[in-house]
């Protein structure tokens, strides 16, 4: 079916400040996008199909900037270390079983299983150094029916050698290979992956560069995580001014290249600037940062400053796959860094941590994240009826609720582009 | 049946640093109390009968030290302001609904069920001012089978008209009544419940003063919550030199009065010695510190201390029922105090919140919260089967992963002071 309607409580943001409601109102799809969201449905739709999902509330699919899918099998483990620790002690280890393409089967499985079944629609995706289950993962998920990027893990140095590839020739060849075989996917979209500037020595930095060009690939990796991570980076690159300049010297920071910074916790007022300037998205995590004692990003800052900003789960240092959840980590970590650490930047709302979850990250795939016309059609819909009360409740009420309890209420529908991914019935 | 023996992986804590685990044990309930955890089930108690719960894992059922039944209603909601405004906005006007005893009832019929069929056995409840009400929840939470302290709350100033008693001696002479009343239930216990400093008057302290005396009645109340609850205290009284004097001054500060005292966050060295010394219990509800911009508690330098400490949902200023991610929210504010605020107060491990959530909390309703012998057998059976994973897992893994992806496991049997509150099959 290419064109439908689909009725019900409809809400969306438009800007970070402006969330839309149309209580028992119409969204038009058209070809996979949005033609409209009315109150009453015009004349020339009414032909159209209607799924009639009544009192339940549909919002556009959330979207998840940052996740390591091979490290989805130890979330919720391993949560009293910080960043480096975290990483050689539970991390590197867990990501080289995915050598073993049997591991990687069964893992990547349940990963692309579960994604499937959650709030999320669209995410970007690390996997691990190796080709083959890197591959393997883009076809579980080509297979569900979500859009994605997905990147082969670059790392040539500061790694253990059961996970550190034998030389940036080696890595380049291997990433090669890996974008021209991912040609086949229509869903899943490759993006390049150098772990993070301690992982990645400048010849692989310069290899990737001449890739990223080449193909016209998006980027996605981490930046000014945390506090330990920044200090080393300060000392592996003497000959820079801030950590972001560890990749914009190889033309991956945004200004024409699509990029994707996770964390962005510790950035100086350089780092700031040159990512608003160049148009770099940043994957705000707030559970992660939590979690390994990073600390908590200065997200309404950004947003004031007109910055691109999305939130990430970064699983498994997140251990919530649930977009929703990290939506209330965002306002309760910012909440927090308020009270505890710096007054000047405001907590933020309801309405932004939305906007954040859908448009914000959203706008990194295009048109994605809201149903205002010409939008991807990718949906929720909200059966918020287990969660029982005693009162009538407004849909802005509701939406908030729901927002808060995610694991109370189950999703009843969810497409993407226009297309069904499951519905009850 | 009185007496018989549980099967499955135990977990519970002697400390805050020494979690026990028994991979395949027994745990023999004799008369509502724990006679031992065995490896091997001993000759005596081999005729009893016995469930076995095979590769679950059992933990001690949870205990909320915090938790207002009327604001169930609307958890998840109004999360955008700060305590004073919260209470005014939100708070005051859904709490006078249950002065309709039809609201009440079906409000309260939800928050027991909802409570019976949550992780947790024992909780301390605040109800409103109508005692009508408050006796309604009294009677639905007796037919739960849980264990509860429920007070009717005193408030006789600064409060809204519709939700203020008309005068301290009608305040004092509605009490009476409720705890005459309240003798008819077995489970669930009255505790008299100044709603905080700023809602009572003197004369109305000191009327309950007398009541608690004459009645023995533990005492629950708010201390040190936000900083603009603190400086509103000091204004109010002048001749004290801390808020936890307030309470002091009337007998209803521990030192014989078993009393707890919810957030404690901004409590100074003075108020954190007298609390110390006259074994005040601490309920930290960190879910609610975030939520209203309150901050968070040093709680490891509490049980450093040896302070009485267990941990409180704050239902609705804490949007989650369940104590199990009152326990993680517990970890990750302390690790967000330690890099943002302070760090000479660590962040706690999982161990610590563990303990918090059992035999820390617990001990306030006597041998509560472990399975060490003569402790009233209290236990849930957690099922985390749905929780799919490509590895081998030990039982110290899955608890982890349990209580961090809490929403993803569900209780497969509930025991309290070793009567079954429910169970599968």
């Amino acid at each position: 079916m290419k064109n439908y309607v689909i009725k019900g409580n409809i809400c969306y943001s438009k800007t970070s400040k402006e969330l839309c409601m149309t209580e028992n109102g119409y969204i038009v799809c058209e070809d996979g996008r949005c033609a409209g969201v009315y109150e009453r449905l015009p004349e020339k739709y009414q032909s159209l199909p209607c799924y009639n999902y009544e009192d339940k509330i549909i919002v556009p699919g959330l979207v998840d900037l940052h996740i390591h899918a091979p490290q989805y099998s130890f979330r919720g483990r391993g949560m009293d270390l910080e960043l480096i620790d975290w990483l050689n002690t539970h991390t590197f280890a867990e990501e080289a079983k995915y050598a073993d393409l049997e591991y990687a089967k069964k893992a990547y499985g349940i990963f692309a299983e579960d994604l499937k079944n959650s709030a999320t629609t669209r995410a970007c995706i690390f996997a691990t150094i190796h080709t083959p289950a890197t591959l393997l993962l883009m076809e579980e998920l080509e297979e569900t029916g979500l859009k994605a990027y997905v990147g082969k893990v670059n790392m040539d140095r500061n790694s253990p050698e059961y996970l550190c590839e034998s030389s940036a020739e080696k890595s380049e060849k291997d990433t090669e290979e890996w974008l021209i075989e991912s040609r086949k996917f229509k869903n899943i979209k490759p993006v390049l992956t150098p772990r993070f500037t301690p992982s990645c020595t400048d010849e692989l930095f310069e290899r990737l560069s001449k890739l990223q060009k080449r193909y016209g690939l998006p980027v996605q990796s981490h930046l000014s995580e945390n506090l330990g991570e920044t200090l080393w980076v300060k000392e592996l690159c003497l000959d820079i001014g801030f950590y972001g300049e560890s990749y914009d010297r190889y033309g991956m920071f945004g200004d024409g290249c699509p990029t994707i910074m996770a964390h962005c916790v510790h950035s100086g007022e350089d780092e700031i600037e040159m990512m608003r300037r160049q148009k770099v998205f940043i994957a705000h995590c707030p559970e992660s940062n939590a979690n390994l004692s990073s600390g908590a990003a200065p997200v309404k800052l950004y947003l004031e400053k007109g910055m691109k900003v999305g939130l990430g789960s970064d699983i498994a240092a997140g251990s919530a796959l649930s977009i929703f959840k990290a939506m209330v980590m965002a306002v309760q970590c910012s909440k927090l860094r308020w009270r505890l650490y710096d007054q000047t930047v405001l907590p933020l709302t309801v309405e932004e941590v939305f906007y954040l979850a859908t448009k914000g990250g959203g706008e990194f795939f295009g048109k994605v994240g809201s149903f205002e016309e010409g939008y991807e059609f990718d949906a929720l819909v909200l059966d918020d009826s287990r969660i029982r009360h005693p009162q009538e409740l407004s849909v802005r009420e509701r939406l908030e609720r729901l927002i808060y309890l995610s694991g109370e209420c189950h999703i009843a529908a969810k497409f993407v582009n226009g297309r069904i991914i499951f519905r009850e019935n």
